[in-house]
């Protein structure tokens, strides 16, 4: 194998790259957590996840993967037997259906088309058919991660509250928080389920739950078995003090740099630059697609994710092929299909600590492996990204010279 | 304040200090988990940590604080109603046993002497009395790391098979492994709880089970609840594999580099190191208890840790303040007393990446802020550990200048 | 301003992008540099550094930026009053000659054409016609940063070699070495000039000189004053064993793992990687150029340089226009032009640490800004570079997916 | 050999520990130096260098070793045939003269006796007895860091009053700035000499004259060749905007932290650290003196230096063994004789980013290895170390409980 040299591009839609800022606050000594100092780093975090998830309710973090606040969400909320009604929305969809069972909740997937994204309309309709209000909570995940469809949640609000539904909304932000607009507290979510490795730019290691008053209520009740995750044993008088163990202080650290720089940027900003980024993604894959070639998977403008495209292959062209390509020769890390979308389908990343010649980088990268895969595209992708870039103007900056 | 200048020394019972080659090791951007050679890197871990738990068994690796492995070992082997003999020898087994509660597991405990740890005889008294053999796991915390008392693992497995009792033995490794001998497969080991922040010299946030045969064999009968721990999740064909949703990858380097480092130095010639530096610790208490002063908490030789002291406070004296002149004046952070002993003894970890000069800095700076804070001492504390430090010769130094 | 996000694409033609390897081997304590263990790092930079300079003469490395090496190359070997002929070809070739002169040294500037780079027949003839030898030695800047033009260097050897004339060939090879080929010994290359910051993807601060047989003799006979830069103080039986001062070690243990890399990658394959990039910012540059559009500076295939492009803007246009918007609105940072260039070119680095998504995002970003600029240019530079490297097999990389 | 853990003792006089925030500081990609906002690092550099050295003057920063700043010192401000009155203190003044000897510079040394330091009656009495004012400038070496003895600069200026004679005033502050006080426009410094790797707490690798009004006069009519060091070429209107090729900007960006971290302490503040840390190792060295032991080689408590410590080895006892013993048993890295004195002294270092823990550790071990030695030595060393430290109170810490 040649010697790879450069940095590589690292446009998977999860870990994202991590700042220079966020690795020099984490490399350094242990520290004692129960000190009063550190009260302060646990503090500064869960206000900025608060400004992050645009709440004023209870935040609580977990040292543990995505998949751990997805459970944190389930056990504190629900009881063994209860029914929850999971939008289902794609591989990830089914996955924390899957969890839910596991945990001995009734898991019903609403059906819908993976490329649309989740239907308002049909989350009413069932929820309405749902006289007895045996429906405990509504599951949805914001962004598809594994189809680049980013679902309508605050119409899906919209739609319980038609249905006058009482259910318990939760939704899992993993790839679109930080990423594109989320309200928790406007869009009424109970649970909202967040990580480290995406919009907040840190290595994956943690995660947390935004938790409504209703939610927090909820818990009294709940009675699935529960003590790691268990929101009673970290908050004292609705703020966190405990950590189930021993704190995983490095990620903390990384965690306020993070929110700084988050503030630093402010969200709206951070939305602009997700967007314009990901706009110039689509240019490039509209280019490619004319005569039939690679094609954006998501179908509908309003779905479009502002942090992942995913682009299905032609017919009789492997998604997989494409993706070697740029790892092997041009050291650009992109994302493979999930489950059954695998090898149909290769994902690019735009999301977190990104700018326009990264991305710009990565489209004509992907665009010399689609020529060397000899895998059919139309022409200009990249210079139709380039020229969308040129002429878009970017908040804050002077575009004249 | 005055602005602290020079390193603190980090004297906790863990967290510990982290090397420079992990901190090195971690400071590196994110990879996709899913390549190839991520894998080699697992598998270099888990070999790692087998032979650091010396088994043959089989290796999972979580995302979470030691209290995941806890919980991990509980509801992957039993069930709701099941009964576990906990042994009592302090704060973290009082924890793991309320931990067990929270699943349903009926959690005895076994009472005990703190200062002179768990009685083999006593565990062989209660498992010979269930003539039912209704008792599903006996729950050892190798370690106490609140009281510095190193219980007596094997004699404990003589004493199981003694009494001829099935139950699954599950021990807490967490301040013990890599500090002094632990022997899962020799011992008769049934379940192994690891954590990264202590001998492994890693930060908090990754955690481990080792598993034998007859506990992977027991997860198939277990109801207890369970996704994000599942083995059946993690494992493929008894290789860990999968990693409840995006692998914390930063810790995954540290745990390479973790057990590079351990098998450099070599398992026997840490616990000699370990050995070392903690007699000379007791030595300096030995000194400083003459004449009613501060005295080690353990009382008998058997059971003193090779890992932490615990130092009890000679009658109306509080250890706080010893504790916080040493970190306040001294930059020295040691641990306090927890639960029924806070404010009675103060703790200095003597574990991980340590040396002579690091502990007779610290012990010298407890001597200190001893005689600052007023506490009655014997004198010629720190000169018994130089003295034995001097005279006792390192393996594979030359002693001779 | 608004917040700027993601990594600064670093495309200035030195410093140079530093790989985290090399940025990790520098990121540790202090250590004594008398000590035998440091030695070894010594002596693995030494024999890095002439794999480097493929020679087997002597090496002398400096704590100083690249002039620091410049003046060592200089007063070591000459005395006031000597003659030395510099080659002209730009920016740094004058500056080296402005030193020889602070030193009391006479250099004759060999006029030439900036553009086609130094003429080998005009060296022979200057030399034939200094009947009495008056001339100590010829200077030649090996690339010129600052015109992005590679002189011809082992074609000036063959005129030396044709005029019969005696002088020392003194190169600078600071933004040539590990960039494109440079034969110290086969070129007869008496003092070689190199830095840290360039090909080799250190930080800026170390220098050295790779010094011939003929070059130590005439240490002996020259006057020119030194101490800091003295070879003789740096030497012990042609090893280099003092520092003037405190060795700056940080740089050392950089050194050690850049050649390291470099040996890892081989220097033949190093330069293949380097003509490909550079060959695809050149197949841009030509396309821009049509229709008058920005052209490359170099203007004789025989010099092009293969770790700079320099880029004359189309008369009425200003380079530092173009250079500002890839820096304000791109985060790209490219180089301006120097002296008497300075507003009509901007430079593209494209040597060091790098690979294609990073000079496609460069390329990319920097017709963006011809764009935003309103500079006249013609089309599909960009799709010109991506063709070009989807087309051309990298060495040791399968091309087929 | 075994392995080594823990990390390593640092106690030479120089280089000195590094903190984590100066590394962080400094674990960075490379940035263009000619950007706007790397003008302001320089600035604050600068300022706070100024800050250091209280003056008001002109600074110069040189990217070499404080060799360099030597060499600085002397080129731009003579010419050869001057002469310049060394004051002998030890190594490296004999060093510095021999570098103006370099330049044709004639050095003359005034001898002294170097347990006592320079005697200002001699300087004064040498310079009444120049009465053709023959002397352009006195070299003083303020903290000579091969015998620990620290000169009294302001003894000096007065007794250069007092003879009436106008030499240039140059002083090498590399061991004693930020360490104890120096007073550059107070005691009339015309040069004073810098470096990194000490006070600084910076890695090696750049030094600075601070340059009074009359030196930089001086400065017109030097005839010492010069380029790399010319003050003319890195100052514009007084200000540094030069630096002799690539600048070396990680340790700039090093620096500004340094500089940052000592404002924020404050240099009282620093300068009383140093003597409380000193004066522990001078009651331990007092105490292993009783009965013949390892002396203090400065034998004047005028001239105690509060960066270093050189200890006299009793007759027959070789004090390499002790050092010896230090690094490979202990890990305790302290520095050894120069010329002269190798074998005879040790020296420990105290100076830099250093606290109580850290020095009572290095005491203990040094102690350890004297007894390991079997050099006889008085008891108590370390004790009379821990006395002094908990009875002494710290400016701003709290001494009470």
């Amino acid at each position: 194998m040649a010697v790879i040299r450069g940095r590589q591009f690292f446009q998977n839609p999860g870990p994202t790259n991590i700042p220079d800022r966020i690795l020099r606050a984490m490399n350094r000594p242990a520290v004692d957590f129960v000190q009063t100092d550190f009260r302060a780093v646990v503090d500064e975090c869960v206000e900025g996840l608060k400004y992050a998830l645009k709440t004023e309710g209870t935040i609580v973090v977990y040292t543990a993967s995505g998949h751990g606040a997805w459970e944190g969400a389930l056990v504190n909320t629900l009881s063994p037997g209860d029914r929850v009604l999971v939008c289902d929305s794609g591989y990830f969809a089914l996955h924390w259906a899957a969890m839910a069972k596991a945990h001995g909740v009734e898991a019903e997937m609403l059906p819908g088309d993976w490329r649309k994204g989740v239907d308002p309309a049909a989350v009413e309709a069932r929820l309405r058919a749902d006289a007895a209000r045996d429906i405990h909570a509504v599951l949805l995940v914001h962004n598809e991660t594994s189809t680049g469809v980013a679902n309508r949640a605050a119409d899906i609000r919209r739609a319980i509250d038609a249905a006058g539904h009482p259910a318990l909304y939760m939704i899992d932000t993993i790839s679109s928080l930080m990423s594109f607009d989320f309200r928790m507290d406007e869009w009424g979510v109970d649970v909202a389920v967040g990580g480290s490795q995406k919009g907040l730019m840190l290595p994956a290691g943690m995660s947390f739950n935004g938790i409504s008053g209703k939610a927090l209520a909820a818990t009294q009740s709940a009675r699935c078995a529960r003590s790691y995750w268990d929101w009673r044993n970290l908050l004292s008088d609705g703020r966190q003090t405990g950590f189930s163990g021993t704190a995983a202080v490095h990620l903390w650290f990384g965690m306020q740099e993070a929110v700084r720089m988050i503030r630093e940027e402010g969200t709206e900003a951070i939305f602009a630059r997700h967007h314009r980024l990901a706009e110039a993604v689509r240019r490039a894959i509209a280019a490619w697609s004319v005569g039939g070639g690679p094609e954006l998977y998501a179908s509908d403008p309003r779905v479009f994710s502002d942090s992942v495209s995913a682009v299905l292959m032609p017919e009789g062209h492997d998604a997989e092929a494409v993706r070697r390509i740029c790892l092997n020769r041009f050291n650009v890390s992109i994302g493979g299909g999930l489950g059954t979308l695998s090898g149909r389908v290769f994902r690019i990343g735009h999301l977190g600590d990104l700018n326009e010649p990264m991305i710009l980088g990565t489209i004509a990268s992907v665009e010399a492996a689609l020529r060397a895969a000899r895998v059919p595209h139309g022409q200009g992708g990249t210079a139709a990204a380039i020229a969308y870039l040129a002429d878009t103007p970017q908040p804050g900056v002077e575009t004249a010279p």
